[in-house]
């Protein structure tokens, strides 16, 4: 199956599970049975999350559709966070799950393709081309307009990639520069949702949503509703709904079990879900 | 000297040069001479970079007072790259340069605070804090508001450094979104200026300039001359005067002839000026 929005659909349906499982290691919530395991430096703390997020994966993955791990928790921890960013991305896609990889990253063209290889498509290195993470989807700022997200949608085609694009985010501030009105009444973010709808016009796939998502928090349902209108081909990545406190604690305590069972140790989840 | 804007403008001063040399390393625009040192893998694309890199530092660091690699370039080699981004930064401070990560990154609060804390300030371990990439300012995306930007403004405040946020970018459709007017007459990118302008009002030093600055494209000549009167106390970066396209003959054919005289082999510098 092609198409990356197909692939994430298809596995919701058989999961009948619409949530993504956020993997935002945090080292002073993980467990301290995992972090006496190893040294109390960065290499150690990284060794703990990975074990961490490996046991979340496998406590989840036949229930969970995906997971979104977001990198700055992984970059600042440097060269050997981004292992654990890695190895994280890989062994969640082993065990079948969908990997959205929120990295938000937008910027001129040449440059957005530098990041888009990297994640979706694949390097140049002389006549070969080298996959460095592959992931199914990343998230990217539209800002700069077409150039800087083209990149990627040029990678979600050869590739059978997708893009969810910031719309709306979920926090306090986003309406600061988002919620502005331009002069014909819209707001800005109505206006990136129909550019949005339009860049994803040659990646609907069989389902009838495009490979080209959009981001709308969770914290504005209102502007959800809207956004659905203007754009009805588009799947909606929704964050702010376990963390940024639109928690579903029926998940919540299903997903608490099953850690339970497997590791008897967890007293908090720190994946937002 | 713990303002970056100050200590920028004191080595702009010193070298009386205010360009930045772009770090944008392009594998097969390297020279043969050094590529054929190292294998033809992402190991010795790196090693071929790093030495690249180091020999450009060299023949400038005293005329050009700063350098900035575009982290693309490097994060589209995996781990192996961000080693290499590493070193070269180190390696640009070492030779007294100031240090500008282009990056580009604009996240939630806390995220956010991750890519801080990762590249102007310090990781938490424990009780212990961790200095990952030490760079003197980044670039940041003020897509999300100040929720954003908070976080890098106050690792600037806490440990001498600066950002560069983007208000009116350098590519051909940065108009798609930043050009479009809002409902009192203003475009989007002279509302982010204001914005900008606000946010650094702390961090002025004793040049008269913040440590919060905005990137603004010398591709948009015109609007530079407007958002010079919105931010009269930001220091602009402004990109597009080298590879894309305005590019000063006169520092081009010095640094080519510098470069030429430690190496004798560079035939192209890759290197945006």
């Amino acid at each position: 199956m092609n198409n990356a929005m197909d692939r994430l659909i298809k596995k919701i349906k058989e999961t009948n599970n619409p949530t993504v499982m956020g993997l935002d290691p945090r080292y002073d919530m993980i467990p301290e049975s995992i972090r006496e395991k190893y040294s109390k430096d960065v290499e150690g703390a990284c060794k703990a999350i990975l074990e961490f997020n490996k046991g979340l994966i496998d406590s989840v993955c036949d229930i969970i559709p995906a997971v979104k791990p977001q990198i700055a928790f992984y970059e600042m921890f440097g060269v050997e966070g981004i292992k654990v960013f890695n190895e994280t991305c890989k062994y969640a896609r082993e065990k079948e799950m969908i990997v959205i990889a929120d990295i938000k990253r937008g910027d001129i063209g040449s440059t957005a393709a530098g990041y888009s290889n990297a994640y979706l498509g694949k390097t140049a290195l002389g006549d070969e081309k080298i996959s460095i993470y592959d992931v199914d989807f990343v998230t990217v700022n539209p800002y700069l307009g077409i150039d800087g997200v083209k990149p990627f949608i040029d990678d979600c085609k050869e590739y059978g990639k997708g893009i969810f694009v910031l719309v709306k985010t979920s926090n306090k501030s986003s309406g600061e520069l988002q919620d502005l009105k331009l002069e014909d009444g819209r707001t800005i973010y109505e206006k990136v949702a129909e550019l949005v709808s339009s860049w994803g016009d040659e990646l609907v796939g069989e389902y009838g949503y495009s490979s080209v998502g959009a981001v709308v928090g969770a914290t504005y349902p209102i502007q959800i509703k809207e956004l659905r209108e203007i754009m009805p081909k588009t799947f909606f990545l929704i964050p702010g709904y376990g963390a940024q406190r639109r928690k579903s604690r029926r998940y919540s305590i299903r997903i608490q079990r099953r850690y339970r069972r497997n590791s008897k140790c967890i007293k908090k989840l720190n994946g937002s879900i």
